[in-house]
């Protein structure tokens, strides 16, 4: 069994990965960290996790994680950073949720997360932990910067498009929408059952955190060409999903279906559905799958892709699981099996 | 007292008219149709009316409408097409709800809602509905065609750019979204809460009806220059509330902030929300007004506009309510000025 | 126009007392306090309000207050009675939305709060603003202590059944359930939307606050007769709304159905609905009306009484705005006609 | 591998089945009938399902149906009963989730069903499928009546006072809440989201279809002594969850804490939390668990339970596979294991 420590499980990640893990074949938690919460048995917060998993959180101490070997970081930004150095040295395989190296230009970086980062020598080493995107990286990798959750549903939207050269970069428009979970389980009025709820916005409108990786991200998918994107995220009045709407133009005449099937033929989860169909967040939650549909309205140049996922799975803590199997060399699925909850 | 009859007011467009016009003071239900349910108290289906309105359901009759003022459709496509000669022919105003006459090009309509158009010769005479770009016509009209919800909320989101000539119109975006109550008052497996609730998704990306209206009424705007216009409509898990997101490209620099608040400043029901602001859709629950904001991200010349209206009230009821004011004389917001519900 | 202040306005029963004011013809709101708010227009806070309320909060003054006709606490517990004696000696009257002086018991309400109380020489001044109970003295109070949400539920169905002595006091049950905006707009963990939303429980079922006023209430009606209830709130995902299912035996065979609405008949927020009926508490939402429904299953002595309330209208603001009216000798609905919101 | 049927699989208890089996480790669905739905693949209703299950739905077909070892039906009542005695004929098993044999007298069964019951003769061979209550007979069982939704969790939450005559039999109160999954998958008015979302009701208080199983059930526990229930259920606005809050009067001083505890303490899926606990719904959500908090409010003579279970999986499609494992001799918890989806 694969030996699993997981950094700051208090939040909605770590207790995603609690529940994934917890059928998961080939790997077993053995510490759960939480600098506020030590002492408590973690199924005293989550009462779903009751019978299920006996630890209780304990302090972060980097001798106890490097007897695993593997740490998941499932903090907000700027813990990974301070800590993951020490855990690599002991030979241990990192796998950051959190924000901290995902972008690769450093001064980038600092100036949306507005703090210094304090691992810039670590940030190279770091393999970005899309699968469909990098799995060969992966395999090898020792540290992961798991992808964001808008990010991830942005990039695999237009990534077969991107890669066949049939849409022009100056002018993508991704319109996302994500539900409440994807704000953390932090005390805050604007987040509030009675503030969100039968409601529906448009937040960080003129720049949001993610616009930096996506941009790079897809970028990379064209040989470095430069990429310009609106992004505009929304608040949707459920827990789990993302919904992102993504528009391009298209420069050539291209069976957008075909091609997407084509690209994702042989991914484990991203299913393109028939033409004609509109994804469903509640298709995949509290699954790793990624579904989506593309349409070209009217038969015109302007492509429409439609792709949903679960914020806290695909989107995070799912992900990161499936980045573990790459790098255990695991079937890619493992503890990733179970359908999504419908209705 | 202005005497008001409603055909079909068993649906949600119904109910919100008799909500708002209970609080009207100068203007009195005295008829309210249902074929389906006649005799029934229309406090026995709504029984938020218990105590304000005593009237019954009552078999659609040409004679007992005469005896009103004003009559409104609150009914599906197709009803009012049928009934609105004989209305008008007794000097009866007639505000219709529907979709049966929003669209000038009556071949263009059969295409799009699937049936013949049985009332092609009073299309001419139909007045569109949308105050802030038709008051004048809507002073002297007899038969009212109120727009669509979406097309409300979208039409006033480009209006201001439109008029100015300050984007590219072959090139418009509308990515909308709704709640449930947009899709009436029918039983269906599809709106059942167990099947929209914690969801979210899109319809009809490859064509609305509600298309050809949009573009009809922006491309007015526009002197009769042809728009493209991408328009993806989605569902969101609210009773109440839609939520326009409508990029552009701006084909000048131009102050978006200024040139709104400057187009809408003498507007009752058009609420420019300072810069930065986004809107809510809770902001609007029940009431008439449309709260807009707009951005450029990054300074650029993409230009993002945020809109939202309580699609039951300024996108239905609300905006029919509004033009009986202008048709009678009555100050604009008569029945109108109680503040949104929220939380 | 009646001047009125209100104290601790950025809560939800205070942005409720300012939707219901803005609609009120003699009333007018002239003071806003919030220590921190100050200078910080109240539509910045509740964007509902933009073009209803010009006025900003101001930080709490006692000479500013005075100058209103009267003042309403919307505050937390413990500050009424830190300055209710103040604005008093100054003639101006005040209803207290809070728990301050609820209780007649001070030692009893010191224990459930927690904390001294330090205006025990009010107490017995004050009245329980219920006007279907203490409508008389209503007229003459200086100083109002509006009940609790659910008290004014629990209270309103058990009722008639005490007063007409036909249930056996020493073994009532109140199953209640309320909407999360009944927990306040304070920024909490177990209040955001993805610990609250898609879920259902019990709280504080071994004992909550709203117990000892509830059992006050009752035996008041009794006559002072001791009363043994079991009180048990849960917690409801809707934003607004209370739900009590009262259960009680009765000693003697009466018709239930005749009883209330005999002494309900002339009260203008008390809609008894007819025999079978089942009240949703969207029926009420935003409106001063009390619901219910009563019935014996199975024709025995268990009668089981259904009450609905918005626990923000009819349970906290509205409630005080009746009070206001009968204070000022106003008709006793201004204010507060405009029907529930529905859908 | 067990193969198994689905007679009636479109529903909600039907693709829980499909979703509990998916993982299932000795399990698997061969034949999924629906007459509506003949030939369409089932992931084509239910996209959760796509690329778990690969079949389609057929017309119902005894000789299909046995070929399989254990058949489940998930259709209304008045189907089962009309297939079962042929399908039993043959040697197979069969797992019944509707009402159709639940009553054990067949007069009272059609008194409140409506309709004459055409399977008398195979009642008495029904097994009442509480594993909690009826082990030994299911594991000999050939004819399974699931229990259904509300009297799973009444009488899981009354077995522990029952058998440890504890309680006043006569003056027992179920007072239960449903998500709205537990009225099923068909087209209606009342079920629509605009109709329950964002409220709350009771409904049935007369009298429910739920009440003379619970009573029977009840009864049984207490070795026939007749028990009198007043059951009122609720309608909330979540998807999946049923919330039993219990009230009983204690006859003799016990500690109930201790009670439920010693009861449960080997029983795999009804978890007893701790003293002063309150169960949530989400806790449950997709998870096969009942879970239950007892407490005496005041210390006095009544005693409440609070019970939470997923009305589609212990409340019915994972009872089922539960009964299938005692059955066929598996691990009781084969395909029941994974945690509840939180948050």
């Amino acid at each position: 069994m694969i030996k699993v420590g997981i950094v700051g499980a208090t939040g909605y990640t770590g207790v995603e990965l609690l529940r994934l893990l917890a059928g998961h074949p080939q790997a077993q938690v053995t510490v759960i960290t939480s600098r506020s919460e030590k002492g408590l048995p973690v199924a005293d917060l989550y009462p779903n996790l009751r019978g299920v998993i006996d630890l209780a959180f304990s302090a972060p101490d980097v001798d106890q994680l490097s007897e695993c070997d593997v740490v998941f970081f499932a903090t907000p930004h700027g813990v990974a950073q301070s800590m993951v150095a020490e855990i690599l040295q002991r030979g241990v395989k990192v796998i950051d949720l959190s924000a901290d190296f995902r972008i690769r230009d450093a001064d980038l970086w600092e100036s949306w997360y507005g703090q210094p980062h304090t691992a810039r020598d670590l940030i190279p080493q770091a393999v970005y932990g899309l699968p469909e995107v990098n799995r060969e990286a992966i395999k090898d990798a020792t540290l992961i910067a798991c992808p964001g959750c808008y990010p991830t549903s942005v990039q695999l939207g237009f990534l077969p498009l991107i890669e066949a050269g049939s849409i022009d970069l100056s002018d993508l428009i991704a319109n996302s929408a994500s539900g409440v979970s994807g704000a953390g389980r932090q005390a805050s009025v604007s987040n509030l059952h009675a503030e969100t709820s039968d409601s529906f916005k448009a937040y960080a409108a003129s720049g949001h955190r993610h616009h930096p990786e996506i941009v790079q991200g897809l970028s990379d998918m064209a040989s470095g060409s430069p990429v310009n994107l609106t992004f505009v995220p929304h608040l949707l009045p459920i827990n789990r999903g993302i919904h992102s709407t993504l528009y391009a133009n298209l420069t050539k005449d291209v069976d957008v279906q075909a091609l997407f099937e084509q690209r994702y033929k042989d991914e484990p989860f991203v299913d393109v559905l028939p033409a004609g169909s509109h994804p469903e967040t509640r298709s995949v939650r509290g699954s790793n799958v990624c579904r989506i549909g593309v349409c070209r309205p009217g038969g015109g140049n302007k492509v429409v892709v439609l792709v949903v996922e679960d914020n806290l799975t695909k989107g995070a803590s799912g992900q990161g699981i499936q980045c573990l199997n790459i790098i255990f060399g695991l079937p890619e699925n493992s503890g990733l099996t179970a359908p999504a909850l419908l209705p």
